[in-house]
């Protein structure tokens, strides 16, 4: 397949609530396409309001894989800070696709809601 | 009219909850417009995280007309499988619009979210 | 203030319930901006499954004001009909902006969702 | 990093509720990334139905921030007024991104929906 997409993609909105707020089942997502046929591997920095951004957590995707990446799971280099605005930006060697995804985790992990991420033209 | 939109179009979310799950009741759907006055000839390939990639689904839309695409409902090549994190990637041969939606089939079918899809430049 | 927007936008997704079904609170909207100097005309025409479009509706808005269209309004040259899917196209003479949004008429008219909608390139 | 964004952006939906209403925990957001390394001036001007805009409000986001902005908040040159709809444009000097986010203040301000604003090309 020819490829699709864009090697730079940003996340303005970012929120997980704690643990033990109502909301604790709510799951941050964003699904990343790599529809090509080469390996994609794709660096993520978190920014904040009032610290400098955290990163470059690292991602790879097989050829013509997708990923559903949870916020929530990111460990590396540092855990995500619950009850805080942040957002992201995502920088790949390949074209990918972005879409930012809110789940609830409650029943199969159904979305709230999802929309795509920005592309740097 | 003179023809609006792209020729190619994806969707990096996409999960089917299976029929014992609370959700069964929500559909993912594609709404695709055709404004163009020749008909339109789709190749949708679906994307997972760990096996090859599941397609052509071919659809075709006639001129000036909509389809509102059950990811459901698809059957060939192969139903889409419950429960599976899967992307989707939208082929035409004429300009086409893609348009994500969750749709809940308890109420007339009302759509839960929508977001525009990712048109390639 | 400089122009900002494109002529020519579409939404792909488009359903109004019937008084009838459980949903009939919800309210589909196109809130458009012109943030011109000069008035939009502004032609948009409706898709159907399985019918010819319908159109063109006529809307009409003054410089540096915001118009939130109720598509369950319209009426001229033929009311929207009701339980059936639809897409709408938009094409103006100046730049506009155009966001879908879906509208929940109990409390407030508060949205339950929204999306950019597509703009031509 | 090299810059990410764009410099101008508009949201065509916008409506705060009242506090006598049953949504008067729901907040209207926008998010704003500057993921680059020199400070932003942001100027942001609101837009209604029937009268001339209001502007600037003036937010200022250091380099390698990002801003999660409350409608809600804006009180200068004067606050938003309420059960009012609105769009917004947004005219930074450098790069950013901005999203559009309706949030729930009852529950840790989980966001109920979020699109990606239109950017200007």
């Amino acid at each position: 397949m020819e490829p699709i997409g864009r090697k730079r993609w940003a996340i303005a909105e970012g929120f997980i609530p704690s643990q033990s707020s109502f909301s604790e089942r709510t799951l941050v997502s964003a699904c990343i396409l790599n529809a090509g046929d080469r390996q994609a591997h794709v660096d993520i920095a978190l920014f904040f309001a009032d610290r400098e951004p955290v990163g470059p957590y690292r991602v790879t995707i097989s050829p013509r894989r997708t990923l559903h990446l949870r916020f929530n799971d990111l460990e590396e280099p540092a855990a995500v800070p619950r009850d805080t605005d942040f957002s992201s930006v995502f920088e790949a060697d390949v074209p990918i696709i972005v879409q930012h995804t809110r789940l609830d985790s409650r029943h199969a992990e159904v979305s709230l809601w999802s929309t795509t991420a920005y592309a740097e033209a």
